[in-house]
């Protein structure tokens, strides 16, 4: 996607062939920069410190992380070893599990010479898969956008309500949920999006908003407890979301007030959606309340960084002193409350057998 | 209540016997200070810009406000005039209205020169009168908390979740939702408390987690995404939140995102009252949605105000810049989500019926 008419992925390979380049997302929106990763560590305290987000993100970003550490040592311990540092930082997304398996499967027979090779072709693939992957839900989720325009009077916007980041800095590009949101734009379909704040890290307010607003889409920053008001209201006409674990039934692991959304969504009849890539399935589990749901530090909650009036960032206290804060990370929205899962394949309903008719090849 | 040892209510009468001094609550959590007012204008400009609020402090500190514009002039055109302009300041709470039409009764048949000090009696009785509300609010609710209670290994608290604050910052002195927990707390019924930041201007983060800690009530700040999480992991045993205007069908008014807290507690089975004070029951509406929302300023969206380090305080923008805000103030509960309204004569089903159960006198 474009910032400032630059054409930019989340994740790139250097000029010198195996250092890796991210945009450092906890700096934006305020300033953007980016920061190299140049060993397994530097990945994992990236996919820690949320300068990369996002469940496909974190994923290549960990296989990233792989290459790194195969080029320091890669013997099967030194791999298992670099496999769990990764896997540990964050425990509720599933690609992250899932690319290093992927890229453990591509050099496991391979003597350890030919290793880092292998890894570092496996993940480019991965990073290629994503962008094709996230452009084609972007296309089914254009005809959905596209059947609620006809609905409306020439001109209408189609009102788009969206949690969290499920945009291209969640992925490597398009994005998972704002990719039909993007399609339609460029397609010529009036489209605005209702960006929720989503605190308490803001990736709403913060990287949403930023992304919307570098690709000229009409969007508007409501705080989190606005959504159920604007639906009432009539003023949206559909939720996309991402999610971060999608279990074999379809229960929906994502960003923390989801589930609100979705109720919200239900009991005013409006469709909510989620978007995901094949490597978002947990097919292994059946229940999301089975999903661990990450616990972050308070000081998530009781401060806040922001812009001073001379441009420099700063970090501030905004709670009363000395109360504790909780912070669960995701929440988990019931398959009920799901009106179809938008994946690369098309859409489906959020049940075992919606998941199987899209994936057949898992029903064996 | 009070504040480092000291008894505090939120407004009061100086020693001058007419201007009145009143806690700047939009200087909390970072500050304790007091602003004295001493003309309508004064007043009406601490209710706009939210020195004061909550329903029922709103309404005393117009009422002082109607109090202060008599003194300049006590004729029934000036008396008009400092209504209409005190009532416009807020649009949804109906206690200002309710207030301010209780002073004008008060003086309507009086004489010019005896129009001050029945105005000034009249709202010293508000007050004292909005104390004992409260009081009483709380007595009905600690016989709630007790039933929990009740209901729980001895020692393992009670979880109340709350959303904004209608604590006795919200009142004169108790408040309304916050009630009943310091009557449980002060009661020795162990009782722990989830208080919704409640963004857009955190008067969770900021002035319930400031009340609770100051009367040392345990408590924990969460960002308002998290309730339903906290609802479905079993860890909320009631909602009690206060409300701005209740419709004489039992809809509920209330700080924006109530509404995606009722639905939590519809769906996980999780009672879910509404404190109020008789003045806030509005008898000539029959629909929630009728009651006109509050549409903010975008700035409170987009940034935020905290203590840095050395402990000033500053407003720092959080927002990608350029990017627009929407800022509803409040939503509509319908009341089929409540589980109960509890007012100063007790509880009853969020109901025409249920009100009047209580409050006879209006079905005559």
């Amino acid at each position: 996607m474009r910032i400032g008419g630059r054409h930019y992925q989340t994740i790139w390979l250097n000029a010198d062939g195996w250092s890796v380049e991210i945009i450092d997302q906890t700096r934006l929106p305020h300033r953007f920069e980016t920061v190299t990763l140049r060993s397994c560590e530097d990945a994992a305290r990236a996919i820690l410190t949320m300068q990369v987000r996002g469940a496909p993100l974190i994923g290549v970003t960990a296989a990233y992380g792989l290459c790194l550490g195969l080029r320091e040592d890669a013997s099967d311990e030194a791999m298992d070893r670099a496999i769990a540092d990764l896997a540990r930082q964050r425990p509720t997304a599933v690609n992250l599990r899932w690319a290093l398996e992927e890229v453990r499967a591509a050099v496991r027979n391979l003597p350890r010479e030919g290793r880092v090779e292998a890894a570092y072709r496996r993940t480019a693939e991965l990073c290629r898969d994503d962008v094709e992957t996230c452009r084609r839900i972007g296309a089914h989720g254009l005809d959905l956008i596209r059947s609620i325009a006809a609905t409306k009077q020439p001109g209408v916007p189609v009102n788009v309500l969206t949690h969290c980041n499920a945009g291209w800095l969640a992925c490597v590009d398009w994005g998972t949920a704002t990719s039909p949101v993007y399609h339609a734009h460029d397609a010529g379909i009036p489209v605005h999006v209702w960006v929720d704040e989503t605190r308490p890290r803001n990736q709403g307010a913060a990287l949403t908003a930023y992304e919307l607003g570098s690709h000229g889409v009409p969007h508007t920053i409501v705080v989190d407890n606005a959504g159920g008001h604007l639906m009432q209201s009539g003023k949206v006409d559909v939720c996309i979301v991402g999610t971060d674990r999608v279990t074999a039934n379809g229960d929906v692991a994502n960003k923390i007030g989801t589930y609100l959304k979705a109720l919200a969504a239900e009991d005013n009849a409006v469709p909510f959606y989620v978007a995901l890539p094949h490597s978002t399935i947990d097919w292994d589990l059946d229940d999301g309340l089975d999903i661990p749901i990450e616990e972050r530090s308070a000081d998530e909650v009781l401060k806040m960084p922001g812009r001073l009036p001379d441009g420099s960032v700063v970090t501030v206290e905004i709670a009363a002193p000395g109360s504790p804060a909780g912070n669960p990370a995701f929440d988990v929205t019931p398959a009920r409350l799901v009106t179809g899962l938008l994946t690369e394949r098309g859409l489906c309903p959020a049940s075992r057998e919606g998941l199987l008719s899209l994936y057949p090849e898992r029903g064996r």
